[in-house]
């Protein structure tokens, strides 16, 4: 189809014949005139079949919606009274010559863009998806991670490629999925590119990975998937955590100001305003966090190792008000409450060198300096009442030397999600994966 | 380490102070003098530490391999006699003032950089990556990657996250791993993103990922790995699979001119020849490959469904030699031998609209047009023994109209192989899972 036109370069061929395709999005008869949207990538665009095109007309009677084909027609201004000048190609239509259907459909369950309800509109994703909207959230989603990317390769990181299948439950924390390995051996799934990535900054210094990531974990939440995609990077030869952080603030800030950029169509039809991210991304202990909420709100949470999904989305309303800003850093959470391999701050002990991002009140990053030192190491492992012996491989890295590092994750979906103000993260990932449901239902 | 200068760029700063940062790469004693190869991720340089700078040196006494250093120091001119113009740094060298201890290393078990068998290579690649050899590689793969994405998004194409977790053993061919997945259910590692971007051609005609699949099959060869890197590309409304062939050979050329013209060097160090890419990839039937076989090395394959890994190898020598090319691409195997999903060709029965792309002696690429029409599709499944039932949410793209499409997928980690000429694949993957080892051995 080396001469189709997309839809949205057809007002640079008024008067002209051209050939498109796509699907029927909506089909309308108006007397003997049949009215096609014509929906492909890149918009739409209506279409005239008139009964004087014998053979056209004959075919376009029997078209409907999300049937496939290709046309043959003329580009033309439509009549004044028919123009719609708020909608692209809202000024033109294609006279139709030929028509030659490339797939039928079935009847449609339900008309596509209405406002379904979640259970539906993911029983029928390889449908329910062919909207706008749902195009739009993966547009964006496909420039944030671009955007990732680039900055980090701008800033000499390098790509990697990291592990699905692991050999242990390594953290010891997040649950974990089993995989039956070969030889009945038991294997695991990567539930965090962690180690791969501190491994690696003793070869490259700085990496970074898009990377799927699975937790065993019955959530059923509006910010929980049990696979997601991270984005996780990592720098070696660092001060403390305030570099990662640093790095991190630069990093969003050219993924927002470039999809903005890109998409303020999207954040229009989201009726979302571009992310707030001020010059310095304020930041507060989660000491001090527990303050202000007990402050401001009266309860008293000081007691707590972590925020509550309530008090996050407090700080992040409080910052924004006073602090102008969509993005919130809380650092030094406690040692008892971060991984093994988080780095405990000297001068303030019992509390790390670790950093949450919340966004639009959701932590969306998690990261920290790690421990380079190879016998603090075992000792924290052994601490967290882990057995050194299974992380022989990762320690082998720090037996061997490694400088002072530090990164982070950021969880793609939830950025995506809040971004675009989506209700649930499971609008923000393609094919959600939860605790009832791959695809189709568990229960079928 | 706000003011640290990478090795790279030394030879800028002759004559000033310098903070450098590194791994000691090696130490060399010269009577009273201390000379220490410091290396960072950019390269190497030498340093010098004398007696007369008294702290450092007292430091620097203790340096061995794979100490983490941080230095301050004068970049200086080498005596003429010292100096090697043949490596890069080699006219200079850092007069160290002073040092900091970042991180000590045990002893080394071997030495970097020799010729370990491939078994000690992978039982110690924390510590054996630490060579230019393996950093030339994962940068080598990482630029192969960006090509392909930079080629692809130029195109139009849309880049997606696929699933690792799926619900059944889809194409109902290659062995799949099992996975434990929430109440007491089983799901599986995906083989290929394939329904995946297929049901995405409903939304965007033309998507792109890149995705970890995994393998549940007990190999013993140079060739294969049980998760690798699939680049997989899929777009709509094409004529056949040619105009796939055609996708794939732009975005070839592209990576191959980018990555040669990028790591020129890396070629060099690696003695191979940029891949020879003719302006028109050669193509021809599987069965006229079999002629071919069969009338240079005299051995009838006619009979067979597929190419062996010998006469894959044979056809790219052949190919080299007769036409100048060091791809080859191999069409129209039996409907049999390709998933349900292969287009037969119409006017070829029995045979489908595929191809398999083969490199310097091995197949890096498969791909083909794909069935569209739902009804065909359903026949299709049924015709392999398989139950449509169990396909249901794919069959739903299909139910409700697809464009005529197909797409292929590149092995990563092949095409780095090939690219550089390494004797095992297990090489050009950074972590490779086998039947033996996952990290460490499976049998400890």
């Amino acid at each position: 189809m080396s001469n189709r036109i997309y839809t949205k370069d057809l007002s640079e061929h008024i008067g002209k014949e051209v050939q498109i395709a796509g699907w029927v999005d909506v089909r309308r008869d108006h007397g003997k005139l049949i009215f096609i949207d014509l929906r492909d990538r890149t918009g739409k665009v209506q279409c005239v079949i008139v009964p004087s095109v014998a053979e056209a007309y004959e075919a376009g009677k029997d078209l409907r919606s999300e049937w496939v084909v290709q046309m043959v027609g003329t580009v033309q201004e439509r009549p004044e009274n028919m123009r719609n000048d708020k909608e692209p190609n809202g000024g033109i239509e294609i006279a139709v010559s030929e028509i030659e259907i490339l797939s039928r459909a079935a009847e449609m369950p339900f008309e596509l863009g209405t406002n379904l309800n979640l259970d539906t509109y993911l029983d029928h994703l390889p449908l329910t998806m062919r909207t706008p909207r749902a195009r739009d959230i993966f547009t964006l989603q496909a420039t944030l991670a671009k955007g990732y990317q680039d900055a980090l390769r701008e800033r000499g990181f390098t790509e990697f490629q990291a592990p699905g299948i692991v050999g242990g439950d390594a953290e010891g924390g997040a649950a974990v999925f089993k995989v039956e390995y070969l030889k009945d051996k038991s294997a695991y799934l990567a539930t965090s590119p962690q180690f791969y990535k501190q491994i690696l900054v003793g070869i490259f210094e700085r990496v970074f990975t898009i990377a799927k990531v699975f937790r065993a974990e019955e959530h059923a939440t509006t910010r929980h998937l049990n696979e997601y995609s991270t984005l996780d990077f990592e720098m070696g030869f660092i001060k403390d955590h305030q570099d990662v952080m640093t790095m991190l603030e630069q990093t969003l800030r050219y993924i927002v100001i470039n999809a903005v950029e890109k998409h303020s169509d999207v954040l229009k039809r989201f009726s979302v305003l571009p992310p707030l991210i001020p010059e310095k991304i304020p930041f507060m202990k989660l000491r001090e966090a527990q303050e202000i909420i007990q402050k401001e709100t009266g309860k008293d949470c000081s007691k707590e190792p972590d925020l509550e999904p309530a008090h996050e989305r407090y700080l992040c309303e409080y910052t924004k008000k006073n602090l102008g800003s969509d993005f919130l850093f809380v650092t030094h959470y406690p040692v008892s409450k971060r991984p093994f391999y988080t780095y405990e701050d000297e001068v303030d002990p019992g509390f790390t060198k670790s950093f949450d991002l919340l966004f639009r009140g959701v932590e969306i990053v998690t990261g920290g300096q790690r421990i380079h030192d190879y016998e603090t190491l075992i000792e924290k492992i052994k601490a967290k009442g882990l057995d050194p012996e299974k992380f022989s491989f990762y320690l082998e890295a720090f037996k061997y030397g490694m400088p002072p590092h530090g990164g982070c994750a950021i969880g793609l979906e939830r950025l995506t999600q809040k971004f675009l103000g989506l209700e649930n993260v499971k609008e923000a990932a393609l094919f959600p994966r939860d605790m009832n449901r791959i695809d189709t239902l568990l229960s079928q």
